[in-house]
């Protein structure tokens, strides 16, 4: 009896969590309890630091992040520098990689403390999730939302002092403007990444440090508020 | 009787171009027979520099190409440059911008010599267009496809002369690899663009001209193969 009252509470609070991603926004009651019949849900539960998802693997589930935090980092295909993002419940993990010529996924993942995710396999995409036209748009809408934020993000380039060219390689990389980002490179190569001398750089870096948008580790730049970083 | 012929004809035609298209591709005679009688379809003509669509309208209809060529020239926020591309048929214009948060067309569209489009109402594709699983995973994976290329063109920086970044700059701005691309611009503003000097970077267009790889009209120049451009 108490099991079953702690299964409905938790079914509750798992259910209200997706209900709030863009992908079920919409969707009726009655719509979503059909689809909880219908679609095997799997849950899964990670320990601090352990890693979920490799970047370059393939994308072949819906993953939802129902509690926790995920540190997502990409390594550049170049070699020279990585970017972290933090991905706060309740999210999507990659929903734009799961189709197309290449579903692999383009971050690795790291539990950040105690992480729940529940996962739903790509083929209860075709079989249940998108006989919903509530979930077909919601799909439709996250995947062109993301292509109109990648497309942005190249068509914003302009001509720009040092200041503005950093300001607008670390926005490029950025999935979200929230939340902490990490970029990880020796300040020699974010010199030469940005065509410019290593002094110039640090000198950027340093003025930003003293005013509190960067920390500065050892091979490591910590942003706290990206959209704080203003272009002069 | 010979116009019912020619109709058959044409719609014969029309039918084996939209099949060719990676919405239809895969849909069975039988379904795409079902499309044609739920569907309106609406037939376009257009003259020579006619403009079909503005760069910022509203995208609310599926575009296919079925006979002739367009110039998509987007202009950059900044305004400082151009680039455009040619779209041969059969092909669709912009999928990708017909849903999410801004449904706007990315580039102005003209006619190059006669021009045939058909083009469907949004609101078909969800009364009937996205009833078709087929249909559907098209469509997934032409809006995957488009955002991981667009984020593929974003990692790809790497540290590089000049001649590196004008070949990363250029090709950030293509749709397809295929077909010439005019990227108009002064010179200074290009040079300002990629944070060098006017005269380093007319070297480089100037040795790229000697060698065939475009040509320099004022303020234009003309890529007839980006792939051609190879970074040394």
């Amino acid at each position: 009896m108490i099991n079953h009252r702690i299964n409905t509470y938790m079914e509750y609070t798992m259910y209200d969590t997706l209900l709030q991603l863009p992908l079920f926004q919409g969707m009726s009651k009655a719509e979503f309890s059909e689809v909880i019949e219908k679609v095997k849900f799997h849950f899964h539960k990670f320990g601090d630091r352990e890693v979920l998802f490799a970047q370059g693997a393939t994308c072949d589930k819906l993953v939802f992040l129902l509690r926790g935090r995920l540190a997502a980092e990409t390594v550049a295909p170049c070699g020279t520098f990585s970017f972290e993002e933090l991905v706060e419940w309740p999210a999507i993990v990659e929903p734009h990689s799961l189709f197309g010529k290449r579903p692999c996924y383009k971050a690795t993942y790291t539990a950040q403390g105690e992480v729940a995710l529940l996962t739903i396999d790509k083929q209860y995409i075709y079989s249940v999730l998108d006989k919903y036209e509530v979930f077909r748009m919601n799909f439709f809408n996250l995947l062109s939302n993301k292509a109109e934020q990648l497309y942005e993000s190249i068509w914003s380039i302009d001509a720009q002092e040092l200041e503005g060219r950093l300001i607008h390689f670390i926005r490029s990389l950025c999935n979200t403007r929230r939340g902490t980002k990490v970029l990880r490179v020796k300040m020699e190569e974010l010199a030469n990444l940005l065509d410019d001398t290593r002094l110039n750089v640090s000198n950027v870096l340093n003025k930003w440090q003293e005013e509190g948008l960067v920390e500065m580790r050892r091979k490591e730049f910590v942003f706290h508020d990206v959209g704080s970083l203003r272009a002069l």
